[in-house]
């Protein structure tokens, strides 16, 4: 990292905003620092209309190796290192409550709380060359944080491999476990998060935000409950303006225009 | 449709009951008068001790292209809006509900509350050339209900991918997320369903339709709750009947004759 | 089985405890007896601080074929039907709740209950050769405590695949679906198995230990529930004196020395 670079970048660009880890001299340790500044910028994107999609990349030889762990030694007593937990917890369900999608481009390894950020996204796109890994246990500490996001993308026994025996799976494993959407060749990873995150910010944002909101929610309910929460919903989203053009538009075969409510 | 054919369809053969989506030139979209027919048929059928298993399929190009979209624009307010979705959610939970198995037989495009209704039933069998989306995103219109049942069936990130982008996976993609059970090819989808329905109306209809119940409740459970709700359930199949015959001729190694209870 | 030969075994080498079931002939059922053994083993490995992984395998032509039917069809009532399937229970769950790891080693068939145990072991291997079945549906009893397990492990239409169809499904394809980690040719299992032992053995029993816990409990909460309980694990395991041990050698580059506390 050059002196005065930020430790995270963004990019805005026809409605997608990148943020990019940039701590690459250390593999993008989500640092107190890091993890701060990715608490602030999804704050505000949360509250930025112009933003439709999100795409969290990194820079360097890592896609993020987890907490900064020289940083977490240094920490004196329960109260700091609870701090730095619930710290950590809120960059992840902020992911998951923040109204636009956020698709992971997941260029190289993504360990520990690196793999969490991968889990937590709603999107995953992979190089062939990244792994994937959950190794606290070889230091002693398990990666308990990152468990609950990897524990509700892949199966038991597959979270349980990794989590006990700490071993990187690559990246066609973690595809065909769940962990990730799909694993790309690195010269096209690019391109292909690019495309997927234009197709998404096509869409109308209105209609992406409750969707995805309504998504995370009856995830947690049983099944009864999740169809009236569903149905709700969908019954606003339905009287909203850009179902009302999205449906006109489809039967006169036109493309919709989006008013974002 | 010719002029006066059912919209849908019902042929009983050997304890499988067959119901067929009859709205060819619409894609068989589930109308109001569709869905109220399929709610009366499983209503039907859950009362019928003739009726094994059921099967669920399509006539025409498609399995079935979701919601009838000429008429939920037609629709005056939010009370007759609310009242389609309530009756969609009640058709797809009786489907889960019913005594009896019903497996869809996907010859081709299931779209929306037509994914919603193959994800809903308790197996799928597809054509490879049959296609699944939920592609309501493209029209102002998150398909909030259908991802109930879609996210209860694939992964998360899958079940993303499918919602936020509306792009279409093919049979054998559906197969490997867990969506579908099995894609073969279209000359024997029809035999393959045929044979698992046999198989199925072989079983003991009472200790199908206890399991089958206890399947779905056990899995809004926790552990301990789950295993005391099941060991109740297999306690009292064991004193039955059919599960004393079902032992006996196990044990003497002749083929047992159910009476049902 | 040799005349006073246990129905259970139970070897430790080099923190390893492999238990063995041990009923060939009658393939492996799981009489009371068989329970009792297996339920009193747990709970004196459970408090054996010696013990970091254990390794439950099997002799004979099959894994394990489930419950004894002879012996259950010789129950008087239901109080004696209801306590064999709460012993059952009870031994499955002193699996998942072991401080310990639980390695299956599935060299053959395992069916029905048998099924089940692979299902609660935290991991699975199996030979190529070995198939699993919930086949009670054949015999008039729904395999309803297995599917507890199972439906935890598979996506929801394959576990009811197995249970309504009672068909058994190879290796390669519990692999695929999340029954088992991996299927391994059969010349190689014991080596597979023993290496995995051996790496999970070598690292910090605390922490594993704390690590199994939280990951269960976790997975039955809601998001923020989750990275509350797992956040409150977590900092108290890096106050503990394993991860300060670990972490310090890993920043030194040297091997961990664990304490175990």
């Amino acid at each position: 990292m050059s002196e005065g670079e930020p430790i995270l970048m963004r990019r805005d660009e026809a409605g997608v905003a990148t943020l990019t880890l940039n701590r690459p001299a250390a593999r993008n340790a989500l640092s107190v620092a890091l993890m701060t500044e990715l608490e602030a910028a999804l704050s505000a994107i949360a509250a930025d209309a112009s933003v439709k999609v999100v795409v969290l990349a990194a820079n360097g030889p890592a896609f993020c190796a987890g907490h900064d762990l020289k940083e977490m030694r240094g920490l004196a007593g329960r109260e700091a290192v609870a701090a730095v937990f619930a710290l950590c917890s809120r960059v992840m369900t902020a992911i998951v409550r923040l109204p636009q999608p956020v698709v992971a481009k997941v260029h190289a390894m993504a360990t520990a709380a690196g793999c969490q950020l991968v889990a937590s996204c709603d999107l995953a796109y992979a190089s062939t060359g990244a792994k994937f890994a959950t190794p606290g246990v070889n230091i002693g500490l398990f990666c308990s944080t990152p468990m609950v996001a990897l524990s509700r993308v892949v199966g038991r026994k597959q979270a349980m491999e990794m989590l006990l025996s700490g071993v990187p799976v690559n990246a066609a494993t973690a595809e065909s476990w769940g962990l990730i959407n799909h694993a790309v060749d690195p010269e096209v990873l690019d391109g292909e998060v690019a495309a997927m995150a234009r197709l998404i910010a096509g869409k109308s944002s209105h209609t992406v935000k409750v969707g995805k909101e309504a998504f995370y929610r009856q995830l947690e309910m049983g099944l009864d409950d999740a169809y009236a929460h569903a149905s709700r919903v969908m019954t606003e989203n339905m009287l909203a303006m850009d179902a009302a053009e999205g449906i006109d538009a489809f039967l006169e075969k036109r493309p919709p225009v989006w008013r974002g409510c």
